[in-house]
Parts: C-alpha cells; structure tokens; sequence
C-alpha cells in the first residue's frame, strides 16, 4: 500500500479539501497510473452531496482519469510504463456474467464497482477516484488513448464522451439521419460533435437561443428553440433520433412530438423523475423512450479510437486542484464551455 | 344515400339511443355490409363521453364490426356477396404518404379516417360506427374472416385483438421469451392468448390476486401480483417485454424493474399522462418504453389469419342493442369477460 495525495469531501456538507489516502500494492492483473488530467463531472457533484443516496465519506470524486503509466503487473501485456492512458467510471465488475461477457459491464448483476464510492475489492471500504496523485486499477478497466489527442481534452471522453457515443452508436446514427441534441451542457457538447462526425443532420434543441452561435461551432446544423412553440410545430415528426441530455426532470411531451414514427429519444442525463408523459405521445406513432448509462470497456474503447480518427475532442476549461469548489458552483450554473479538467500537477505541487 | 337504424349518443351527457343515419351508396371500390356482430370498445365510451375531447355528435360508436357482404362496387374483387367479413378502427387513409406506404395507416399523415367520429369524405360530416344495421367501407379497409372462427367472437380482434397482436409481433415474440401482460381486461386477456401462441412464457401482471385463475385458463404460464413486492422483486429484469394493457395513467417504475437489459415496455391503453417515471429507470439496463397503435390494415389480416391458425377468438358476453348503456357502466366497473359484442339483429327488430 502508498499513501497518496487527494481532494476529497468529508460529508455531504463539506467542500472539497486536501487529504491523504491509501492505495493498494500493484497486483499481477494491475496498472499503476500517474494521474495527470481528471476532469469534472456533475456525478462528482451529486455524489459529493449525496443527492441520489448512498454516498460513503470522504468521497474523493473523479471519474475521467488521464495519466501515465508507472507500473505494471506481471501478468499485463497491454500496457507499459509511459503510455498515456485513461480511467473511465469503472474499475471492476464480475466478468463472469452475461452483461459482462456481453461488453455491457456498466449493468453487471452483481454490480459495476465505480471509480469511486465503488466497494473496494481489495482494501475494503469504498473506491476513491482521480482526485487524487495516483490510481491502481486491473488492466481490463484500462483505455488506451489515441496518440494524436490534446491529452488533457481527452478526459472529459471518459464519461461525457462514451454517455453520448454510446447511444448513438446503439441506435445506428449513420449518414443523413436527423439527430437532435437536447441540451448544450458537458454532455451535450460532446453529442453534437459525435453525431456530426457520424454524418448525421444535426439540430441542437435548446431553451436559450444564446447558445446557438456555440452549438453551429460544435458541428449542428441547426439550432431549434423549444420555448419557441412554432418552431417546434415544423420540426413535428421528423427527428431520427433524439439524445436527450437534460440533467433534471423535466417535461419530455414536447420532444415526444419531434420523432418520426418508429423513432426513440434516448436519456442519459435526467437520473431523476421525469414530468408525466402522455401515453398518448408513445401510442401515436410508436415512439420510444429509452436511456442509457455511459458504455461498455470495448465500446468506450471504440469511441476513443473513434475520437482519433476524427479529431474529437472535449472543449475544456483547466484549473487547478485547490479551486474545486468554486468549478463545482459555475458547473451547477452551467456556467462552463464545457468541462473543467484538473490539472493534477496542482495537487502534487500542494 | 339509404337510410339505416343505428344507436348513438346525441351529446356527452346523453345515454345511447336509437336514431336514424344516413349510409352513401357503393361506390366502385366499395362493400356494402350487413352488421352482424359489434363489440364494445372502451374507446366507444370515451368518444361517447368526449373524454378525450373533439367528439362530433350524434356519436354512433363500434369499430369491431363483423357482417355479411350484401353488395359490392364494380371494381372489388376480393369480396363476393355472402362472405364474412370484418371492419375494425379505421375506414379510409391517404394510401400515399410514407406511413401508408409501409402498411402503417394508422399513422396516416394526413390521418386515418375513424371508423367513427372521423371525417366523412363522401357525406361530408363525420363518420358513424357499427352499432347499426350497415356499414359502406372501401374494399381496402374490408377484412376476411376465417371460416373457423366463431364470427360473434371474432368481433372484439378488430380492435382488442390487433392492439395486442401488433406489438408482439413488431417486437418479434418468439418461443421460450418472457413476456408480461400487464392489466386483465378486453385487451389483457387477447394479449394473454396471442403471447401464448406464440410461444412465450406468459406472465400475468395484476393488482388482483382473484385474477390469476382465469388468466391461467387464458394460457398464462404464471401469475404476478403487482402489489406484492417481494414477489415482483423476484422478477426483476426478467422480462423481454412487457404489454401494458392498463387503461389509465398509473405509476410504470415498478415495471420497468420488471425488465430485462435492451428489453422494452409497450403501453397500449393509456391515453392518458403516467405518472412520472424515473429516468434512472430507463438509464440503468437501457429500458425501452414505447406505445402502439391498433395495427395497419396489412397486419390485421396477419393477425385473422394467426386467429384462424390458432383457433384464437375473444371470450365474450352477448348482449342485446338496447342494454348498451347498462353494458357502458360494466365495461366501466371491468364486470365484463372479457368484451361485450352485440347482437344486431335486436337491433333491426327494435
């Protein structure tokens, strides 16, 4: 075990200060990371202030791990020490059940372990996550990261990237389909550059038309007003698909009305509950609703790789460790184009 | 023009009663139909009762018709005088738009024409449903009856029957899936026998333990007491799909546990807001909800032709034109196995 340097929160309560904590030796299967970059996830928010429940203190968030390799375990031939390399939001899972064996570790029955306020296999207690100066984690749960990437904008990929790849990946966006993006936030952002990529037609639905100008930057096509009642009536039945990252409950009806027939909107940032739906805006049509939840190791992966192909990257504001709490008041003001990422050298010069 | 006798509402508040109609004269693609047979839709009630508002009176509900063939226009040939013959929901579509293309009329984008309380392209007005002695419908939205099947029983599929056959067939229901039909009524227990003949292990999902016998004789392999929740805790995602036959808006979070990953809940009888539902149970397992909508013309006919395969017809409860009010308040009360069909002749010797 080493003792390393972290920003962690001591209750619910707390902001974020300097503490100290243990990390396991490096095991055959384990890689020993040099955390460089992490960036900041709303999740890191929620779980700091215990909004869903079931926070363990102190919860040392981060989720979106990029780093150099120290150490390897004897038994690892997919990475050596030096390579640049990422830690989404798992580190472990059974591997032995069949969403596992299907790729799907993020729903393994007996539960994914998270990055951090995941049970802790090896030392008991719960996982602590990248706010911290290093991170051991099996191989399995280890990404390689595309050579020809900005590094620091790659971390935002880890879980903004692979929530909004994911599904647009499931549900087969291809060329000349029409992809609405619901909301220009850390995730919304990385949906339009994904689905741009993808080669669809892109309209970003938003309620402030200020953000237009940004969204067109990103790689939509259009920008739709919701609030704009007339606007929405011409969109009526026309989307392929809808990514739906709003990140609180909020009324779906509207968006319900923009989908062709047959078509789904998917969520992936409202983890709480929904206004009432219409039945009636599924049965008219035979729409869908559906979610999703970030995106298997091979599938996160893939759209690493995919990001090297194309050039993607997430739009990021560096800071430094020790002015976490004021990033966390400007990303609940979304007031951040669009992801903070940590630059971890700060915490070691601390 | 002729004029034939019909039972229909003369406003929201006003019970059935019998009046007189006017039916256009066969045109070259039309049938002309001797009703025999017509069950007794919830749907009625609602339009009757313009729960669901834009109700035209007088109101002349039935759109599960069944009659003789008593004439046809000169350019059927796929209807003879003497045969049996059926008409469901719909009467007239488009033909041209993408959806009636794809056999999908029910989405028409100019929109269906009801069997009832739709607009009339030829007397101009709206139209009037099967609860009178003759319906003119063109040969295109005319359905064959298979000979094996108790005509009176057929009645209820045209509308019971294709609401339920529909999405297990679009979501491909195959020997040994899980399937759960949610709700015991005129379309829960169609549901239960198209789910069985097809092959699937079908559970019945109801908050009435009393329900359960019945639903066995239905061919449900099992029964699941929705208020029980240690039992329901059992099924947790189990299920390939679930058929949501529940006829008002309730509260689908529970259901969705019900499912497994990818799997999908299909509402078929709400038209009505849900309460809300958690995003977090459609995120995590990526859920699908979705709705469905009767069935295209194409896929009725599949569905008669399963029927006949499978001797498949409603369970039902004759009754006489004249009690149809007091039948009303039973469908309402659910004191009803499963669908009421009334017999038309009580209606020409009124």
């Amino acid at each position: 075990m080493s003792q390393v340097k972290a920003y962690g929160a001591a209750d619910a309560q707390a902001e974020l200060k300097q503490l100290t904590i243990e990390r396991r030796e490096v095991k055959p299967r384990d890689v020993k990371i040099k955390i460089t970059y992490c960036g900041v996830c709303h999740s890191d928010i929620h779980t700091v202030r215990n909004d869903w429940g079931g926070s363990q203190y102190p919860v040392v968030p981060g989720h979106e791990i990029i780093g150099k390799v120290l150490e390897v375990g004897n038994e690892v031939t997919n990475f050596k020490v030096g390579d640049t390399v990422g830690v989404g939001c798992m580190v472990d899972s059974c591997r032995e059940c069949e969403p596992c064996k299907s790729d799907l570790e993020q729903f393994c029955d007996k539960g994914m372990v998270g990055t951090y306020n995941g049970k802790d296999k090896h030392l008991g207690g719960h996982t602590f996550g990248g706010y911290s100066e290093e991170i051991i984690v099996d191989n399995y749960y280890v990404l390689n990261v595309p050579e020809n990437l900005d590094e620091k904008a790659v971390a935002p990929l880890l879980c903004a990237g692979i929530t909004t790849f994911s599904p647009l990946n499931h549900w087969k966006i291809k060329k000349g389909d029409k992809v609405g993006v619901i909301g220009l936030g850390g995730l919304g952002h990385m949906g339009i550059k994904f689905a741009h990529a993808m080669g669809a037609h892109v309209v970003m639905i938003t309620t402030s038309p200020e953000k237009g100008k940004d969204a067109k930057r990103l790689g939509a096509d259009e920008v739709l007003v919701s609030k704009d009642a007339e606007a929405m009536k011409k969109h009526n039945g026309s989307f392929d698909f809808l990514l739906n990252t709003v990140p609180v409950g909020h009324d779906t009806n509207p968006y319900l009305n923009l989908l062709k027939i047959d078509a789904t909107m998917c969520m992936v940032g409202a983890v709480e509950p929904l206004e009432p739906m219409h039945g009636g805006n599924l049965i008219m049509g035979r729409k869908r609703i559906a979610g999703s939840l970030i995106g298997g190791i091979k599938e996160t992966q893939e759209m690493l790789d995919f990001c090297g192909d194309n050039n993607i990257v997430s739009d990021i504001e560096m800071i430094d460790m020790n002015t976490i709490n004021d990033a966390y008041e400007r990303v609940i003001n979304g007031d951040v184009k669009y992801r903070f990422v940590i630059d971890m050298e700060s915490l070691r010069k601390e």
